[in-house]
């Protein structure tokens, strides 16, 4: 490499929870000024990412869909999964580096916040001693979806505890039986353990169900209503604090 | 009143964590749609909230600042604090009242989001029955911190606990006991406190400390390199996780 002149500068862009309107104004100006854009999606999908930055994408620019070899539902535990996981992130992250040091600034677009369970962040580790990195914080999923639910969320004293619904039960029982607020992400096939857990807690009655909170067809019901255990991946469970307020 | 039709809307406009380019393009379009935009600030003090839009506000809008009568550090548990601040927060609704009921519309700014620990929802509460309203989520003060600090917040499987740093001791040691990401919110005098629990439970040397992050003059450390225990009431310690990473 020529020196850090030379080199692109590599933009973390959190889009935030799927509404356009709710992208920043930094993550405009980014994704304006990169002369690549690129994004992870699943095969034969477009990716919410790209179709989240459709009206904020330059004409001209380079696009650059990263497609993962495997969907991220197979179990993490599955060594095969995981060695093909690493090693697209290694292919990918030289990809972005290619760009980079031809000079030339790369946003990657990221769904929420990009430092909050973001894919981004494989990226980040691997390119971080090698590029300079701006990052744009985004309004996180769990944000757009307390909203689309028009919950106020958590008050004065109030812990807020954030569970992957990938989590055992045990362990989901646990952090549940002392809680204030609660967030259970990433529900997919999980729904019907999480809400077990939250039988099992008392919480059914508080909770709610949130899909794609704040895109066009977003689902909002209170859990007890759903009576389905049909859910996306990237759907999830709210239970409000119910802490002071004068 | 005469209708809905006549009616302001209320909005609850959540300005992110201070950099203005971190206003969402939902935000500013609130602001510039609205005749009336409303902060809540302390005596003597313009507000953040009132800074991080400047470049936001339209010519010729009503500016209608809603200043507390009391600050935020007295306890809670001092019944005066408590009375006085209801009867502030009931002035204030209906003070925005008065110009939802005359068909203006009002947008109402809260830093953070507008939902997570906002004085906004102590008018929610009181107007949502009343007015048609609508919130516009931000990016959390703590997004805006784990980005100023670089910090990859959760990875995989982490559950992420969020605690004010006005919980007693023993409340905050137990949250932190089995913790794998950790925010600690609400600081200022609680510091000192704060750092004995984190020290208790070893994990003073994984901890970050950030002051205003994304604002101009931000500080961002190693808490293992704060010497002192100055910090603002809205600064706050940031514990990233380690969970699993391809």
């Amino acid at each position: 490499m020529s020196g850090s002149g030379a080199m692109g500068r590599l933009y973390g862009v959190g889009l935030g929870p799927g509404d356009p309107d709710l992208v920043t104004v930094k993550a405009v100006k980014a994704i304006a000024g990169a002369a690549v854009v690129a994004w992870f999606c699943k095969r034969g999908r477009r990716g919410h990412a790209r179709t989240i930055a459709d009206g904020w994408m330059k004409p001209g620019v380079t696009e650059l869909p990263l497609v993962y070899p495997v969907t991220v539902e197979i179990p993490f535990e599955d060594s095969a999964y995981v060695d093909a996981l690493s090693g697209f992130y290694a292919e990918a992250a030289e990809t972005l580096a290619g760009h980079l040091a031809q000079g030339r600034d790369v946003a990657l677009l990221c769904e929420g916040d990009p430092f909050f369970y973001g894919s981004y962040m494989h990226m980040h580790e691997r390119l971080k001693n090698r590029f300079p990195i701006t990052v744009c914080p985004g309004v996180t999923g769990m944000s757009g979806c307390w909203t689309a639910a028009v919950q106020p969320m958590t008050w004065g004293d109030d812990v807020l505890t954030v569970l992957p619904g990938t989590l055992p039960a045990p362990a989901l029982a646990k952090r549940l039986a002392d809680c204030d607020a609660a967030v259970i992400m990433k529900l997919g096939r999980n729904l019907p353990k999480v809400r077990a857990v939250l039988a099992d807690a008392g919480l059914v009655d508080r909770a709610f169900y949130v899909e794609r909170g704040t895109m066009a067809d977003e689902v909002v019901m209170r859990l007890s209503e759903k009576t389905d255990d049909q859910a996306p991946y990237f759907s999830m469970i709210l239970v409000p604090g119910r802490g002071r307020r004068p």
